[in-house]
């Protein structure tokens, strides 16, 4: 097995950890944000490159949108996703579930799995606990997760114990269906909505599975509270195996991340830095800047100036509202290209701090500098920017 | 004067011409395409990095676009246009007349200027000779172009002559409202539409002022037949003097170039290569290719397998047609990015031909090539790739 997880060291100060997964397609450090590239791409228009250069080292690929387009054969004859997308590093696939049930029409979600229909063309499908092995296997996905059910957070305590046991079900059934045990590291998902007895109670059923390599927390950041999710986080977290990777399912903004690696998570994902770059909204060290907003018109600053990416290194804030004002291509990726570089600036520096022991204070100052904000309340006349 | 044009070479087998343009940002080698960043920024989501990647030697930018927004004097203060786009090599501007002429609402031309309403918002504005010496000054171009009257190709010879009186006019008033001749140099264009004898004219006219540092020729591919402007290109740049740069503005389509580098033309610029690729037109050595094509889905070579872009040495024709279909903004970005280096191959490898005074086979062979258009025609079936 190529797939190896070590634990590199725990900060004393909290519980966050740093660690290190090893693949067929190299290293990965953590704890790590994994840029999403839904349907093989990064949505914006950014390259393989600029990902390398913002030190991505690993990314997330959608199995629900890759199997209806261009199909899973498709891509692994034409030599795995690494290569039909140029992506040389490590890539994540999730199963297929969690889109099924949010983007398909007239689903039918039985023991067996789900019939569905495509969104895109209405065309039927099957995908189960063996297929969205098969799949994943298809497109030589470093890391392949469980197919899992995953309830809406309002869901009552019976339809949550049902997606349970269904997931551990598919679980088990997904370890026995893996083929390429030796490329495709394979991470079963714990369930359990908002109650921590379940969430127990499930851990317990999931992690006692030793046929996967790592194992997520699934069913966070679908309705719940922050408080909740947090709180259920560290819960789940605190209960999960010291000697395996922990992924945090689709989660978060900058905030959600700070708390999650204090509670021992080590993988993220979430599309809100390209999503909202693509909306407009940059993420900097002193809280929201809305490109839009007029005074970015006089502003030659960078879209962060303590931010270290090529963008910000190269462009101001000026020149990107142009851009959008324009309607040009290249300020949506810009943005985009910023945004997923400053969630890796993050994880990159809260492993450091991790190392030196003193994460609290990492999170403190970073959620406190958030906090501030300056960018909020602007007065609506042009800034003087000379102060 | 930091500009000057050296002609290198002439090709003892054609008219081509090989020169080199020295400028404060840098040195430009001829004959050479400058892609165009009509808002500066090039259409699709091109990074100056990708610009020297494929050799791109200086860009064009358009100052009715950029004196509508942002303002001239926003790109002065921001530190001009090199430094708000980030872009440190040479920038050609043209003088927003022709876009005035196409765009603008309720213009109103009088030997004086135009006088128009902004296509964005309906604002007044004023451009003539001076003002657009004194926008192109604000940019900080390398080389400012002339402000000139373009009629339509179908014009009668009163509307012509008249055109061309103002042209001239115009040209002496531009010069003699340069204040920053040190940085940036001026062209004056030569107008006269198809007529022979009024092309004739007017390179003497235009071509006698001593206060241009290159000329070009405007009021072609505005809807004359393409033989009648190869013919006229030709006609017009043999009278031209020899150690002036000449560009022909807004030209052309490959095959364009080709012929109009045989006539001695120094500088083209089309918005072809990134306005076609944007709409899934693929340039190949071998013709056409079109992404959306079905034949492409399962096509695992680059998208011209004779081309050393960054694109091509990447990407499928397989990936690339997936992006275009699943509407993934990398895939129109990639597409403009392979057509814009093509170009550039093109006029690199013209020029290494005249060098060698051998374009006249070079230009034929190519024309061959494109012309052979083996993908116009492909069955309705898939190819059989491994034949």
């Amino acid at each position: 097995m190529a797939y190896k997880f070590t634990l590199e060291h725990v900060c004393k100060q909290s519980g966050a950890r740093a660690g290190r997964i090893e693949t067929t397609h190299g290293v990965i450090e953590t704890p790590i944000f994994m840029p999403v590239g839904t349907q093989a791409a990064i949505k914006g228009g950014v390259q393989p490159r600029d990902l390398r250069d913002m030190n991505a080292q690993i990314i997330l690929s959608n199995t629900y949108h890759l199997m209806l387009r261009p199909g899973s054969e498709r891509i692994r004859d034409a030599g795995g996703l690494h290569k039909f997308m140029a992506w040389d590093r490590p890539i994540l696939t999730d199963s297929g579930g969690f889109q099924v049930f949010s983007l398909s029409h007239k689903r039918k979600i039985t023991d067996e799995g789900v019939v569905f229909r495509s969104h895109v063309d209405g065309s039927l499908h099957t995908l189960n606990a063996e297929e969205a092995i098969r799949l994943q296997e298809n497109f030589g996905s470093d890391i392949a997760m469980a197919f899992d059910e995953c309830p809406p957070a309002q869901a009552d305590a019976e339809t949550i114990s049902r997606a349970m046991a269904r997931t551990t079900a598919w679980l088990d059934r997904a370890i026995a269906a893996r083929q390429r045990q030796d490329e495709v590291a394979l991470y079963g998902i714990v369930q359990g909505g908002i109650r921590k007895e379940l969430r127990t109670r499930h851990v317990e059923e999931i992690c006692s599975r030793d046929g996967c390599e790592g194992f997520a927390i699934g069913g966070l950041s679908v309705g719940e509270t922050i408080t909740q999710m947090h709180d259920v986080c560290g819960h789940t977290a605190s209960q999960m195996p010291q000697d395996k990777a922990r992924y945090l399912m689709g989660v978060g903004t900058p905030l959600d991340l700070l708390v999650c690696i204090g509670h021992g998570i080590d993988q993220f994902d979430c599309v809100m830095p390209s999503r909202n770059g693509r909306h407009g909204k940059v993420f900097t060290h002193d809280g929201p800047l809305y490109i839009k907003n007029r005074f970015n018109y006089w502003d030659d600053r960078p879209l962060d100036p303590s931010c270290s990416c090529t963008v910000c290194q190269q462009f101001s804030r000026s020149y990107i509202r142009h851009l959008w004002t324009a309607d040009e291509a290249l300020g949506k990726q810009l943005i985009v290209m910023h945004n997923l570089a400053f969630y890796l600036q993050l994880t990159q520096g809260a492993r450091q701090a991790i190392f030196e022991d003193r994460y609290a204070d990492f999170s403190a100052q970073w959620q406190a500098r958030l906090a501030s904000a300056r960018w909020r309340n602007l007065p609506p006349e042009p800034p003087k920017l000379d102060e």
